[in-house]
Order: C-alpha cells, then structure tokens, then sequence
C-alpha cells in the first residue's frame, strides 16, 4: 500500500511548519527549495549588517526534518505548477507528482518594473543577498578612506535605504549605529561618524501598518540614532552613482532597496488570477478555487487582513497540513483562523514599537520585548545560545563581528 | 618634523605582528592588505568544512589596529615594489612611498604550471576560497540525492583531496566525519556514510615534515575515520568528472587542492633572484641583499630549516619589527633565530600527531594539546568564547553548524 503523496514547494516559515506538522500524517512527503536552508528571516538585516553571521540565522532543512521518517528533501527548484496533471515541473524539466501540494513559496524583490535598478540597489530577500549588502557597506567605508576626491569620498559616505516598512526602518538604524560606533576611531583619514544615512519613504509615514502615532514615535527614534528621514518622497531613479526623486538628486554609491516585494511567480502557474501583489486569492480553507487538493500558504496567500509576517506564515503552514490530514481522515476541513499575537518593528538599540493586543508602546520596552522573543523563536537550540551571546557581546562594546569582505563587490 | 614611513604589505600574522610591534616607535606605518581581515587560517578547514562561519577565524585589519595612532590601513591590493624608488605600486597605478617596507604577502596556491585545474580543484588560502569549497560539498551531497544514475551518484559521492600535509589530511579527516557522522540520517535515497574520501599523496607518506613514525600513525588515524589513503601517486590530470594519475583514473565530482603552494608573485619584483619555491632570499637580520631598507616575513622569507607556519610568520614579522626601531635608534641589527615550539597537525576527533622538542605522540593527548593551542591563539577574545562554544557543542552532537549553500556553486 502506498500512501498518498504530499509535495511541498519552498521551506520558509509556511513550508516549513507545513512539513513538521505532518510529522505522524500516513504521507509520503517532499519538501522542495532552491537552498538547502531553512532561514529566520526577521534577522536577515542583521547578517546584512555585519551583526550575526549567515549560519547563526540559518539551518539545513535536511537536518531540521531528519528525522521525520516521512519526509523527504530535495534541493531543486519549480518552474511550475501543472494543476490539471496533479505535477510539479522542475527548473531541469522533470515532474514531481503529487496528490496534495501546499505551494510556500514566498516573495521576491520587486522594483516596479524598474528591473535595472536591482543591480545598484540590491533587495534583502535571500542570504546571498545580505552578504552582498554587506560586502557594499564595509567596502563604502574602505574606499572612502582611500578616496582622494571630496565629493567622491561623501558619495561613499552616504547611504541610503529606499523604503520605510519594518525592513527599511531596521536596515537604516542599524546603518547609523555602525557609522557613529562601531567604526569610531578606526579610520584615520574619514571620521565615519560623519556618514550620512538616508531612509526615503514614498509615503507620509515610516512604518505603514502601525498606527500614526507609533510611525511617528518610530520617525523620532531614527533621528535620534541619526537617520535622516525623508517621507513623502518617490525615487524616480536609481543608478550607480545616486537616487533621483523627480526634480531631486542625492548621490550615495550604497543604495538597498526595501521599498517592496512581489509573490513568487509560481503564484501565476496555479491558473487562477492573481492579485495586484501577484498573491494567490484562496478559499477559506487555503485552498485554490476548484483545486482543493493545492494549498497556499505565506507571503503568496492572498488572505485578507493577514499580515506579510512570520508568525501568519507559520499559522497558515500548519494549518494547511491539519486541512490534508482532516481530508485523509474523511473529515470537513476546517477555516483558516488568523491570531493576532501583536507586530513588532525594531529600530535600533533601546528603541523599536510594539503594537500588541490593545497596547501599543515604543522605546526600551518594545526593543526588550522584541530581543527576548526574537532570540526565543531561532528555531534551533544551538543559534539561540551563540546569537544570545554575541548580542551580549555586541551591546556592550559596539562591535559588530561579522566586518568581513570575503570578496571585493561585483561592479 | 615629519617621522619615518614604513610600509607593510600584507595583514597575515607575518604583517599584523610586525603592525603590532612597531606600536610604539616614532613611525608612519601603513599596513596594506587586499582583504579588510587578518585571517586565522591555521582553522580555514574549519570554514571549508562547515564547522566554523568566515567570521569565527577572522578579523578586521581595522578593529585590530584601531587604538595603534600611528597606523593606517588601507584595503589596496600592491602590484610590485620600486626597490629603487622606495616605492610600491597598487594595483590602480598610484604608488606608496617607503623609508622601510615589510613585504609579508604570503603564499598562493600552486598547481604544478597546470592553472587549468584550479576550477576543478580549488584550493584553500583565502575565505572565498574556503566557502566555495564548502558549497562544493555541501552540493555534492545534495546532487546525489537527486542522482538517478548509479554512477553519477557516486562520483558525488566520491570526495578526492590532493595532496598529504597538514592541510590535506584536516580536510580528508573532517570530510570522513561528516560523511560517518554529521550526515548520517538525513538522506533518503543515498547514505552519506557510503561516501568515499581519498586522500592522493606523491610522496610515499603523509605529513613529510614529521617523522617518519609519526606519518604512519597519522596514516592510520585516517583510515580509521574512514579514509582511503594513497601513496607514491603523482597526479597528471585533473577535469570537472575527477582525477588521472598516469594510467588510473578516480571519478569524483569534489576534489580539493591541497599539494602546493608557491610565494607570492611580489617577491619576483624586489630585483633579487627568488629560489625554486618562488621565496626571497634574505640576510640574517631579514632584509633583502643590497636593500637594508626591505625585510621580508613569512611564506615569503626563504629562511634556512623555518617551516612555512603561523608561529614563524610572527616570529618573523615581530623581529623586522625590532630591527626598523634598532635601525632608528642607531642601533646594530640582530640576527633572526627561530625558536621552535613544535608542530601540530589535526587529523580528526581524537586523532593528531605533535612534534614537541624531543617529545613525539599521537591520538587524544596530541589532539587536546592541537585544541587548547588553537582555541588560546585565536586572536580576538570574542572568537575563542564563541569558538570554544561551537566546538564543544559539535564534539557532543556532531553537527556542524555552518552548513549552509548560500548560493549555488559556479560552473
């Protein structure tokens, strides 16, 4: 007897919790992604930022479902979904079939149809692309201090973060705290302190989905870290020596794009209409429309008022695995229910915003409570210990450990 | 009044040492380095074989020397040396003139005047270096998961190290660990402890600066982790599907360069003839005949019976060092000696061999001794606690926690 097959595409937070949560399902699973880890990507722009290095916020998916008897990993990646074949068409062009498909495979970077602005202004979506963060931003300050030419040396010196949302906010106050310590008094011809860090936001407002008051609470943090914040404005172009916005010019030879994110293009292979974020519209029960046997789940779920976060991820993976269990039983499914455990946007040292239930509150409290939880959700044992203690030691002396530039950045 | 330029090219122990001891002489000193980081590469192995992250054995040049007022550091990569001139040239043609100059610019890899394996064989001298020999492992794995063919399958499985030193048999060691060990579980289709690791020497021992004893217990360990040891094979080709040596062949799709290295082409520029293994002749007080204004340290010092290893590159660069401040201070220069501390070589959990004075012995003690040393000589505080926690929680568990594809090997 043969169990029925379960395939699941991509292995973030939705993937993931999807594969753990069929642990004792009678399945036969497979678990695919393009990598070969699983990564905690609310940390992502601090790998970015020299603050932790890649393998402290990442782990073999392979090792996480060990041993998981009923589970198998491949490292490869979908090209497509062929819905009516019940197949998965993989970039080599072979199939993978399936008789249940939960489809977790998230967002990518979106320019706005700007594509050529990816090459000056790289997205922070995957590892590979925080350490080319990385290598940008250490490498900024290096040919600063060689430079000769005034207005050369400032355009290594300024650095700007296209987007104010949670990753924007994150990456632009951590930028500032390593001009205005963690680089003092290592350089002898640029003073880093002098750096500028620019956060440019299309809308009136850093922080869109919390309230006025908490983005205007967030606004003040950045400038206290020494972020200048420019709202209301749209970059209209971005090149390799500066932004323009309009009429406007700044020029800064680092520029990182955490403007926006689009679906996964698989979304678009299930052969129903995506919405304008080229998420998939589901049923109730995460189902595609006249396809129950495939689930979405994540970023590529439209589901509305659900938040693009890691706990809603999480929640809809299990989920979607506790709906193919209740059909294998012959049970009704049930609907996806989100919980609300509150959002939490950290800025900087002692300073972040927290919405929480009824509670909303900004400062010392709000970055204590986002250290502790998220040191408390590294998946793995191990990453909790060594990232505690390098946050430890990282508090206390500024220092960032990860200042290494394995190779000089691509032209 | 203006104080004495002095230049050190290259950050190795070697150019940090010698950075270090000149901290309180009246000089100028320039410390070039084509990387920002002084790399603790006595546990490069360790990064290529996922035990340690790229920042866990290295530092920046910059933080290091940060408090050093009279130092600057520039990440430039030099193009030769005008010994007339007193003067180096970078690699963008701007030149960098010197009262004295230390040449410390190490070793490259060497492949025999076949560069053309070194796509197939990548060795092992800097972190890009070691992470691309990681993914490589890392993906082999994966690959023969995938693997329909059975003999595909096994040139995956097949991991050929070239080359038996110190270098050499770490790597064969760890890669048989993680095939018996750390892997073991987590494939569905193949077993990783089925995995073969050749380790190819063309002498007729390993480890040829140890004695003749000592060589055969560290060939034993080997074997017992699980590795295929072969002796008195010269290799004559190397291609992307495995290894010649005259009229045999191994297929493998992993093979790692391990069997030389050459000095570093800027010895061929100071104007004095270099000897086969491409190193600068020197004096006795280390500076180049005809050119007391020139000290040469490390790989790059043809020093009669000093082994190419870190504690004589620091010996070195510490006693250029004393010679510039005598030189100042009217002073006669002295003789280079080298004090013999011993050696070390690793081989495996539990397993290593120690030459120290008179002493010889292998297995656990030896390998306490290698772990204690390494862990007391990492040069950053941080490291060794971080270290030390990593290892500790890898001797027990096996896992090694930096196995990571970050992006897919090149082609």
């Amino acid at each position: 007897m043969s169990f029925p097959r379960v395939v699941i595409i991509g292995c973030g937070f939705g993937g993931l919790f999807a594969a753990q949560a069929l642990r004792k399902a009678p399945v036969t699973l497979t678990v695919i992604d393009r990598t070969n880890h699983h990564l905690f990507t609310p940390l992502l722009y601090q790998v970015a930022t020299a603050g932790l290095s890649a393998p402290d916020i990442s782990a073999p998916v392979r090792h996480i479902l060990g041993r998981q008897r009923n589970a198998t990993m491949l490292m490869v990646e979908a090209a497509r979904v062929e819905a009516q074949k019940h197949a998965v068409v993989l970039q080599d062009g072979s199939e993978l079939a399936y008789d249940y498909l939960i489809v977790a495979a998230g967002s990518v970077n979106h320019y706005f149809g700007h594509d050529e602005w990816a090459a000056h202004a790289p997205g922070l979506k995957t590892l590979a692309e925080a350490l080319e963060i990385r290598t940008r931003i250490l490498n900024a300050y290096e040919e600063a201090e060689r430079a000769e030419d005034p207005r050369e040396r400032a355009a290594w010196l300024t650095f700007i973060v296209i987007g104010g949302g949670a990753t924007g906010v994150e990456l632009a106050g951590t930028l500032a705290e390593i001009a205005r310590h963690t680089l003092r008094g290592e350089f002898r011809r640029i003073d880093p302190g002098k750096a500028r860090v620019v956060l440019i936001e299309g809308s009136d407002r850093v922080l869109p989905p919390y309230t006025p008051e908490l983005s205007e609470k967030a606004r003040r943090q950045l400038e206290r870290l020494g972020v200048t914040v420019w709202l209301g404005r749209r970059v209209t172009g971005v090149d390799a020596d500066g932004v323009t916005m309009g009429g406007e010019r700044l020029e800064a030879k680092t520029v990182i794009w955490a403007a926006g994110v689009t679906s996964s293009p698989l979304g678009r292979t299930l052969g129903v209409p995506v919405d304008r974020a080229g998420r998939v519209p589901v049923e109730r029960d995460l189902s595609v429309t006249g396809h129950p046997e495939i689930l979405v789940v994540g970023d590529l779920a439209a589901v509305e008022s659900v938040p693009a976060i890691a706990p809603a991820a999480k929640q809809m993976g299990r989920h979607a695995a506790l709906n193919i269990r209740r059909s294998l039983d012959g049970k009704a499914r049930l609907p996806f229910q989100y919980r609300d455990y509150g959002q939490l946007a950290t800025i900087g040292r002692n300073a972040a915003v927290a919405m929480i239930g009824k509670l909303r509150f900004s400062g010392y409290p709000a970055w204590l409570l986002w250290l502790l939880a998220h040191i408390y959700f590294l998946i793995n044992f191990r990453n909790r210990l060594v990232v505690m203690s390098e946050w430890a030691w990282s508090y206390w002396t500024y220092q960032r450990y990860a200042r290494i530039i394995i190779s000089p950045p691509k032209k």
